[in-house]
């Protein structure tokens, strides 16, 4: 199926988000790739943790676990020409981010749980091994002050959810999601586009 | 029931403080509205991973989702005249600290754990909320460094286990320690009691 | 069982790092008991709940509590003569980091997971609680900068699985791979081995 494959280039492209996360934390090799794999696995482990979905996908298949250790030993190496691969980067990356979306509504909805609930469960795959990637880096997490990256997640996932509802049939609507999902991550990060910040300061006089 | 009419207040009042949190670091509305509805749900979620007990309120309850959501979004708002609110802030602070507390030891109680996991039940429950959104916002959690905060928890929550053990009839023990735990939490805010800090350096000369 | 035996020292010193990270940190000692509680048994906890595996230990045997919070209070009295105590405190740590990941191993193992997934309970088990203790003291975690933590985790935990899958005894590969994997820790210590580092700064001119 094309949502699995979709998920191997995911979970590739964000364990060497995470590898060069660690990279500018001057980690070793063992903290790269265990940073790399809690990138690329954090957001689905935790999606099935606050469901109760046992067992975790990749105590399940533990071949995903090659893949993120694979993606993160390789990323230390091409690292040094990873500034000329941004632009291929960033576009994995976003389709990481809607893969992991649709992944997470469909197995929530599989589930039986309510739609909201299901929106939820595709924002926490899609962005919160990003958050896992920053705490464990000591930032504050990306994810919340990025333009529309948490917001194209929500987006994809209602857009999925609806088109199941009105009865399309769920091929269609995933790859609707995924192209559509895609096409808004790449446009906010051409044209800048943002959730408007909330700044607040104390004001201690 | 009260409790449940006290825990929806409380889940607002902590989105606030969230939301305030957030807006500090600068995060965009989704950071915002994300951060405070992981300090309303994060302490109540957590203790229901710990004890293995699904599925957890919000995912059951996806309206609660709503107050967090909302409230978040009116804290955004109101933000400006918030120093003039910073009496009633922490009153209802006060409250839901002692409500999630009594909550969170009611419901491992009726799970059927022994009355030290039924204490930390309540204590997850009500301080972790913050510590997760300061884990989230970069900061060191303020419960483990502020006057009386983790202790009135602790506090209360075993006054009510004690009380129930004595052969108190269930709704007199939780008023009691309602009060008594809000009271005490008052007091600790304004004479700034505290609990003596462990200061360590190490001496490497 | 001599596991047990060595399961309770290494609770215990594991839980003194923890007091005395916090102490670095300012915080009270209700601060100190807690982060030392979440060192000591973090690890196996969050090993437990990535597995399913429920009730957590300390759930189970509330009395596990006892014993940090005892090291805990402990810690705080004796910190001024630490540095003197540093030489048996890292052996105590280099023995606890083993002890926990045999332990972790053990448990997958019994509860029929694949060998791979056993050696990473065996590392979450042995190492995470380090993590955990981290972040929640706004750190960037020592783990993975360390010489030679997480991979001493992690030989110990294959080193095991290998002997049992080649029909060695469990008590025999149980103490052979306490005494190595700890006298590995106690080398690393010694001779600053460590694990290349991976350093990459983001080139943006």
């Amino acid at each position: 199926m094309l949502l699995s494959l979709i998920y191997l280039v995911a979970i590739t492209a964000e364990a060497m988000t995470g590898a060069l996360s660690a990279g500018r934390r001057r980690m070793d090799l063992f903290g790269v790739v265990i940073i790399a794999s809690v990138t690329a696995l954090g957001g689905g482990s935790l999606r099935d943790i606050v469901l109760g979905h046992y067992p975790l996908g990749w105590v399940k298949h533990p071949e995903y676990l090659g893949y993120t250790i694979g993606a993160a030993i390789v990323a230390t190496f091409v690292a040094r020409w990873m500034h000329h691969l941004r632009q291929a980067f960033l576009w994995l990356d976003a389709l990481g981010l809607v893969a992991f979306t649709l992944i997470g509504c469909a197995i929530a909805r599989e589930a039986g749980h309510a739609p909201v609930i299901a929106v939820i469960a595709g924002m926490l795959t899609g962005t919160f091994g990003g958050v896992l990637r920053d705490v464990l880096c000591n930032e504050i997490p990306l994810v919340f002050q990025k333009e529309l990256y948490a917001s194209v997640s929500l987006l994809t996932g209602a857009a999925y959810l609806l088109l199941l509802h009105a009865g399309v049939n769920e091929s269609t609507a995933t790859l609707g999601c995924l192209g559509g999902g895609f096409l808004l991550r790449l446009l906010a990060i051409r044209y800048n586009w943002d959730v408007p910040k909330f700044v607040y300061r104390d004001e201690v006089h």
